[in-house]
């Protein structure tokens, strides 16, 4: 009996907020209303899939399906977007393959410095933390600043005094620092002292040492709310307490339930300069562009070519996942059935 | 002759840009076409009026009017915005009547953190800082990530390392705290005492420990270009490291040459979470909606009530001034002799 009064719920729910006729709606499946979602996810845009071995393709692919699966079960239960994002991106800061939480890239000091944000698509809350530094999944920090301050945005030492305070749990810096990420500092220290100019290196995927791999999920699960969240280790050799877009809400992470939810990855500074996550929000409401058109405009037309990608998920599970690098990591699914991970572009 | 040539250049500019016969074009003066612009600028939206001394209200009077006219003459020079928005912002935060620079509010420490940005509407180039402690100008510093290095935001001891590298003006703790401040904070701290539920001070207009005197200017300069600048000490009281909008692009500041440029104030996580500044834009280039429609619109409808407010000036030179507090400190010019100060609501 209580069983068939939720499926009455969500179907007057999807009849009122669908204006469909009592007619059409009967002639769906009701049960597939309950189940329905999307969700995607990434692991970065940054670096040319075609100089990586089989077996880091291998770990990457694993990665996401692994963070992907672990999604699509919870929504499945009935999870929230929320808990979802939170889970799925935990699994990706925990991953060392991925630039974020455990195996984040490091900076010039050859330390590192994690950035994270989330958002909730029905109350419009965020939550932020920037160059924190002991924070085993800066992830659930962003989320702690989100429910439990009035703030948005706390950084560096203070955000790590908030994290005491709540009892988050916290690692060493050998933990974070993986064997890879060691190599790869050490190259680009190397390339520096050679480099008297001060240029930043790896500006192009064409550098084997470019790597982006930001992590993200965006969400719209059964309820209808969408969510997004974004975790990174930034730039390589960052300095000054660089921070980039994924910690800036409406830069790197936004969600709204009037339009979508975005998770960005590339080149911090340019998705800063063109607020891409909100603008894509703004394009559709605004403008009544479709989320793919939105996604794929600001991806291609206002983006500089090999700045980077993004998921994007409407609020009517419209999945877009652009990108203007060579390849980015990334994984969609839905209640369809839809179950994919891929590395590079490919005809869809 | 040289005058004349210069005359020839504007007027040829603009008869491409706007797109006129000459026959329309000649009919105008053309001096007043060398010499047009428009500039607003704001100290602040927190607190009652009501609640001031003659003395304060003089003081806040006396130093917009002081801002407004530097940037009046700059930009009867030809000044560009970039430069006009940084030079009326420099003397704002030098002025100890408001809270950015010299006169920053206290941090639950009874320290001064301090944030600041700048955006070009150009070429959408900015800069910005957050929570640095012994920079003078934060708004020069904004600028200086902007145009020396491929970062837009740096944060925190990062960005006084880089202040050191470019040898920008320092100043002491003693020179940014004024008596009014350690005042105001002194009663923060005895509230505190007596308040065991942690709950901050000072969230309404009502209460009169609420100062949120952050300053920025909006320019749109002879040449058609937009500039904006913010900078902030923040929120009384305010913990670990958090950051308000005022050094998020998009949310506290924003400048785009296809639609206006915007600089806020007030309680910075809600201008975060519906990115303000973007969001005005957005509505103008994707809505098609006028600036004062779309400002009052997102200071009146989108924001909370006694949340802030902001200053826009759209690429056709409107201002526009909206707010939900009890007053916002504020002024605006423009080439046609328009020059004001307001504290208060007034019928416009």
């Amino acid at each position: 009996m209580k069983n068939h009064l939720v499926i009455l719920f969500f179907t007057l729910s999807y009849l009122i907020s669908a204006g469909m006729s009592q007619k059409t709606l009967w002639a769906q499946e009701p049960t597939s209303l309950d189940a329905r979602f999307a969700i995607a996810i990434h692991g970065g845009a940054g670096g040319d899939p075609a100089n990586w071995s089989a077996e880091e393709k291998t770990a990457r692919q694993e990665g996401l399906k692994a963070a992907l699966q672990i999604g699509v079960d919870m929504l499945k239960k009935g999870s929230s977007s929320l808990d979802v994002v939170e889970q799925v991106v935990i699994s990706l800061e925990d991953n060392p393959v991925f630039n974020a939480g455990r195996g984040a890239i490091l900076n010039a000091a050859g330390e590192h410095e994690l950035d994270a944000s989330i958002m909730d698509g029905l109350k419009h809350r965020c939550g932020a933390v920037a160059s924190v530094t002991t924070i085993k999944n800066p992830i659930s920090l962003a989320r702690r600043v989100m429910e439990d301050t009035p703030h948005v945005m706390l950084i560096g030492s203070g955000a790590e005094q908030f994290a005491d305070s709540i009892n988050a749990a916290t690692q060493t810096p050998e933990y974070f620092r993986t064997p890879a990420q060691i190599d790869r500092w050490k190259k680009w220290r190397d390339r520096q002292k050679e480099n008297t100019q001060g240029v930043s290196a790896a500006e192009t995927s064409a550098d084997p040492l470019r790597y982006l791999g930001t992590v993200g999920c965006v969400v719209l699960d059964s309820a209808g709310n969408l969510a997004a969240a974004t975790s990174t280790g930034g730039t390589l050799g960052k300095r000054w307490g660089r921070v980039g877009d994924s910690p800036i809400i409406g830069a790197g992470t936004y969600a709204d339930n009037a339009s979508c939810a975005v998770s960005c990855t590339g080149i911090g500074e340019l998705f800063i300069r063109h607020h891409v996550a909100a603008d894509i929000a703004a394009r559709m409401k605004y403008g009544n562009a479709t989320l793919n058109d939105a996604a794929q405009e600001v991806t291609h037309q206002v983006l500089p070519k090999d700045s980077g990608g993004l998921i994007a998920v409407s609020k009517d599970g419209e999945i877009s996942m652009p990108f203007n690098t060579p390849g980015m990591s990334r994984g969609a699914a839905d209640h369809t059935g839809r179950f994919e991970i891929l590395l590079t572009p490919v005809e869809q």
